[in-house]
């Protein structure tokens, strides 16, 4: 096998099931550089042994996964996820610190659907413009890039009201590009019939904190929520997605991100082959300097 | 049980298992006006024969459903698909000239996927263009409107390359409004951020070829195909979309069209009660003049 390709990231998600000790293993065994970590994994074995541990791998850390879900009109919900959302400022300032030289302190952000009972979009669209903006304060400080991702429009009512590239912008633009960037994950923007005009907007605009990539196929699995595929195994043109990305001057690490039940059921290690695979045959070939 | 709202027309489809003669009788007896007719239905029992059963229905027909599928490239399976969607304009003419005063010739548009093996969604797109191009003269001959349907992005690459009602307005813009126009359904465009500039411009160009309404909900059945409920039973507001659809003016008939297994089961007599019921409770009273 190849080395993998110097700028592909392990989204951890790719490997649910690993704790984050077998997540870093595998990844650096693998030949990787890179990883994209979520909450749940850091938080089980706590923030400074987490640290510690992606210190001892010698990985850089990517994002921070995921954070966000504030839709619901003022209340006590609301001011315990805005309050989360502080603390998962802090652990992606934090894990960015630990991580080798090139880690990124970015921390994606899924917006939320629908309050319950709530058939509101435009309103659920403007919480999320104001709780980005009481958040943008402690990212500053903390040197944290908050990065809003648009989810496929499947999702708009039940995970995230944000369902385009051009909307994500729209909520970004009151904000300092350090501060407030945007996610480009192709299965969720592939389809969009203006993401070419914007994705040379966000990199225009210096938004781009990740571009994650992942493959879509049909028909949907039964849960749509784990229809994300290895790139080349569906229909997305990663060669058109990722030009577009690189002409923008984005020169930082790329994730894959799969949920997709047939991939967390695989060993951590063959899943993390196939995937560095997948990247070498469809994404790479496409990225300047290789 | 009250009288159906005069405007409302029952898509065919939503008693999908309910033949011509039975769909025309069950509409009429349930006081309704119009129906939105289905082209498998109307070709068995054949064209002359389902005209004289609209005629002595006494309803409007709104819609004929559906052709299109014109997104492969130049070849035989092209020319057949163009061949197919001409008898389906003849077809619109003869039904609507058929049907009571005020039936419209108004022929559903559904573009198409992919092509097998292509990732190419730009140029299944400009095919879509140039499909309806050659089309035009016959519509304009017969008086045809043809109407292109966006479908949900998460139907893009398997059913329908057109995925919102801006990108479906750019497409009827190189013709004229009489011949190409849009549909809006509410299950498809709800989640746009721009849902509401794009049937602001719609009306303004009138292109408004047909109003369709059924709800959204979550989470999707296994088949997202039959996603579609009964207005009232999901998260769209109704109020929302059926105000800006009839501040452009729009006075036709609005389309009940549901695909759901669930509906389907039902007696035909109770799905067209139970169709009624739903418009009259979340979309009537957003209509003018009621």
């Amino acid at each position: 096998m190849t080395t993998p390709h110097p700028r592909l990231s392990l989204n951890q998600a790719t490997i649910k099931h690993a704790d984050l000790a077998t997540a870093l293993r595998v990844t650096a065994d693998a030949g990787l550089e890179a990883i994209g970590l979520w909450r749940e994994p850091v938080q089980e074995v706590g923030l400074d042994t987490a640290a510690r541990m992606l210190t001892d791998s010698g990985l850089r850390v990517t994002t921070h996964c995921r954070s966000g879900f504030f839709t619901m009109p003022e209340g006590p919900e609301r001011r315990a996820s805005l309050d989360d959302n502080r603390v998962a400022i802090e652990e992606t300032a934090t894990l960015a610190a630990a991580g080798a030289p090139g880690s990124t302190a970015v921390l994606v952000l899924v917006a939320g659907g629908l309050p319950e009972g709530s058939q509101d979009l435009a309103g659920a669209r403007e919480r999320v413009r104001d709780a980005i903006g009481e958040l943008v304060p402690d990212a500053a400080v903390a040197g944290v890039t908050l990065a809003i991702e648009p989810l496929h429009p499947m999702f708009a009512t039940d995970r995230c009201v944000v369902s385009t590239l051009a909307q994500a912008l729209g909520i970004a633009a009151d904000f300092d590009p350090s501060a407030v960037g945007v996610v480009v994950d192709t299965f969720h923007v592939f389809w969009d019939p203006d993401v070419l005009t914007s994705i040379a907007a966000a990199g225009q605009e210096g938004r781009i904190a990740s571009y994650q990539v992942c493959d879509w196929k049909t028909p949907l699995p039964a849960d749509v929520l784990l229809s994300r595929h290895q790139p080349g195994d569906g229909v997305i043109d990663f060669a058109l997605l990722t030009r577009a990305v690189e002409a923008t001057g984005y020169d930082r690490d790329i994730e894959v991100e799969i949920f997709n039940a047939e991939v967390w059921s695989a060993d951590p290690v063959e899943a993390v082959r196939r995937t560095a695979e997948a990247f070498d045959t469809v994404v790479s070939p496409h990225l300047a300097g290789r």
